[in-house]
């Protein structure tokens, strides 16, 4: 107690603002902790007396009173009768730290990732644009989505729906939303399924994760399509897979190439109908091999069916699951696509036995799927809503491809080559000048305020021609025609 | 060739429901494939002609003829022009399945789950009862929440807010929302913070998720507080750390004991406002020391602030983070409790250095957070719904707090000593007679139709004396007797 004030050092670092929403006594009281945290002032030091403070500083003494109470019951000051406030003998107070404000952390210190999380970097790169703007693949048509229906029925669920609805929900999900899931995949993807076998997830993306923490161990080998799905692909690597990189032939995922490359598989990513980037459909034959293998293998299969509601020259195989009769197929489903994406809700269909181990493992990942948005979705699915929408969105897609077609056969049919686009929601190109350094393409047009994907980020090790991704989903028909010429203007010069 | 024809088989086992939503075509289809698949009717099969089976069937020549085209275009069938319609060659389908359908596949298979997956055990403990009731712990005032005002901002972001509040939204959270909560964490928790520090994530239990797999290696040492929370733990435990269990005493996590005991630690799992679940307020020393040994040891502080709004006593010490000035404690806050737990938001705030890493993570598990949500929230936030909201809910809390210990002071002051009870949203009581099974008593009481959990089930390795906790946020004033005295009914023997 040697220090006799503390005064003058608070004296010239305190900004009290009067203008500020924080109460005068906040702003003194943090102003004290800091300095006593920061060692500016030492244990010991006797604070000035409260009137004086007050004087010194122009505020009124009850002020002074209240800071100095709430920092006395925080432990930071002592008060002695007779003798003062003091400054109290904290712990661990003696060496000043040595960064002393933690808005000049940045840049500074240098924090070590765990190895894992390295496996993230491709998903890092798909992020370049924000928003949605023609034509950014994998997002529906947002501007012709029924926003007044769904209003409705959220704010009928958020005001009438039971109390529970606003809780944390049943674990894995509703089962009227669980009724309605079947029903539909029953209907469009010849799957029959018990409603029980279905978990409620946040999304694709959790079922992924849902289904490597839970049937594999760190170590596990996975073969995955190459190109293939980036988030799928790094999420099993961030949770330890062994993934392993199978190219993609007219038939659809290269199992014999796998089995004479690869070691033996604990699952296999695929997706049959549409493969994701490429748009190829897996056929019957390779189908009945993968299942064949999967049975004899004990080895999993996961069934990635993302925009499979989609198809406008023909109707869809049935899903692998539909196929399967040994109960290896795990169905992810997405209804990002089908809905929005913000609507965070998708579903995963497994053998009965494993649904009670996912629902867990969700409950540790992030607790259970919102059950207001469930219920809101549950009843927008069977007043019909729901199928409507897919209708009218086919119908629109099929419009929209049509359009950007018809545009870059027009106007960039000399640079591009177009592949066949029978389904999905994004058409692919390829260069034809192939010296073309495809990620340059991909930033001229980027630079031009028109989004895409260069294909090569989907490969893992497998090498494709240059090629784009355009998505026409979500591009409005007014603006197709205009965006492709700007990417004319972009081109002029790249690719020449 | 030489089996000449299929139709005996077919028409043996053919149900077809003119009643169901199922077209017809459709029904017919999924039969005959269903036959192909499960090897009722083998490769070279010749079907019977469309007239004989639409005959036979007694339905029009064009539902099978429908049929017939839609398998051949998927492989299952070929036609030769003058000889018929054939079961292809499909490879893979000699040797027939053994399981014939997939509904009887329930309780048949065995399968494996990964070692892992073991650690999800415990959470399972704590779902016993759904929706919420008296004495729910951990669920707030649901029958309060100005859902009207909540409903009415929902809905104007879907009608009129941008498309892309429909889409997958800004990696990491939208900067409105982090700007509302750097303020709510200021003027609360006296955090001082940059708005980019900030992930919003989808509830606190994700942050955990994102912080072990992006800060942990596989094997990392976790000092955690015991009894603790149990989904952080299990989730770490899920993500291949070594959890080891730190006892909790009267200043809070016993630092000394854990040093004495365990491995050094890589990271340390803290609730420093109030103990989760026993209540206890880290002393001031106690925080300095953690801080202190995380700086020299570089560890990690999880510090988990999971219902700091609601004090009742006294105002809270400032958050851990507010302390620290070496760049260690991860903040992790949730919007469960202020809010309502089906937003399925909450937010981890970190050194500036981590947050892109914390996004990629995300961005892997689970994709964005809803923009729509966190944009209805923010603008709640502007608007001062939400601090409006909070101050109601504390001093709703507080009168539900004082009913209920009031209650079970008079009706069960012979069989529960109250602990003390000055923040959050639950009550602890320990059992006088200490002889008495903990989960027999709360057995009984779940039997009565009242909700609890027995303290035992946050332990790891330590004993405490048997407790029962009561939350008594989500419990209506006039239920509150009510629930006591079925309590007092269902003791009756049980603990005498």
């Amino acid at each position: 107690m040697s220090n006799r004030s503390g005064g003058g050092a608070l004296l010239s670092v305190l900004r009290l603002d009067a203008g500020d929403r924080m109460p005068l006594y906040r702003q003194l009281e943090n102003a004290i902790r800091q300095q006593i945290l920061t060692g500016g002032i030492p244990s010991g030091t006797r604070l000035p007396a409260t009137r004086q403070l007050a004087s010194d500083l122009g505020i009124s003494r009850l002020t002074v009173k209240n800071a100095y109470e709430q920092l006395g019951s925080e432990g930071f000051l002592e008060s002695q009768r007779g003798a003062g406030t003091f400054v109290a003998n904290i712990a661990a107070m003696e060496q000043p730290p040595e960064v002393p404000a933690a808005a000049s952390l940045a840049g500074k210190a240098q924090y070590d990732l765990s190895e894992r999380s390295g496996s993230v970097a491709a998903t890092k790169a798909t992020t370049r644009l924000g928003g949605v703007t023609a034509f950014r693949p994998g997002v529906p048509a947002l501007d012709r989505f029924p926003r007044k229906a769904w209003a409705t029925a959220e704010s009928r669920a958020i005001r009438h729906g039971d109390a529970g609805l606003l809780g944390y929900g049943k674990p894995g999900g509703l089962t009227e939303l669980k009724q309605q899931i079947a029903i539909h995949v029953r209907d469009h993807r010849g799957v029959q399924c018990d409603p029980q076998q279905i978990v409620i997830t946040s999304g694709a993306q959790q079922a992924f994760v849902l289904i490597a923490l839970t049937l594999l161990e760190p170590g596990a080998t996975v073969w995955f399509e190459d190109p293939g799905h980036i988030g799928a692909r790094d999420a099993m690597r961030l949770l330890g897979a062994n993934v392993m990189s199978v190219p993609v032939g007219d038939d659809g995922f290269e199992l014999a190439e796998a089995i004479r490359d690869h070691a033996e598989a604990d699952l296999m990513f695929v997706t049959p109908s549409h493969q994701h980037p490429l748009g190829i459909t897996m056929s019957l034959n390779r189908r009945m091999e993968i299942l064949e293998y999967a049975k004899q293998h004990n080895c999993w299969i996961i069934e990635d069916d993302y925009d499979s509601e989609f198809r406008y020259s023909d109707r869809a195989l049935p899903a692998l699951l539909a196929l399967d009769y040994s109960g290896r197929v795990l169905y992810t489903g997405s209804l990002s696509k089908s809905m929005f994406p913000a609507l965070r809700l998708g579903y995963l269909i497994s053998p009965p036995e494993l649904v009670e181990a996912f629902t867990a493992a969700q409950s540790l990942l992030s607790q259970n799927v919102s059950p207001l948005q469930q219920q809101t979705l549950a009843r927008f699915m069977l007043d019909g809503n729901f199928n409507a929408h897919i209708r009218k969105m086919r119908s629109l897609y099929e419009q929209r491809r049509d359009l950007l077609v018809d545009s870059v056969e027009r106007h960039l049919g000399d640079v591009f080559e177009l592949a066949p686009c029978r389904a999905g929601m994004h058409l692919i190109v390829w260069l034809r000048v192939e010296t073309a350094a495809e990620i340059s393409v991909a930033n001229s047009i980027w630079d031009a305020g028109v989004d895409c994907l260069p294909v090569s980020i989907y490969c893992d090790t497998q090498r494709l021609r240059p090629g784009i991704m355009f998505g026409f989903a979500c591009a409005p028909e007014n603006e197709i025609e205009e965006g492709v010429k700007k990417i004319v203007k972009a081109l002029d010069g790249v690719t020449n």
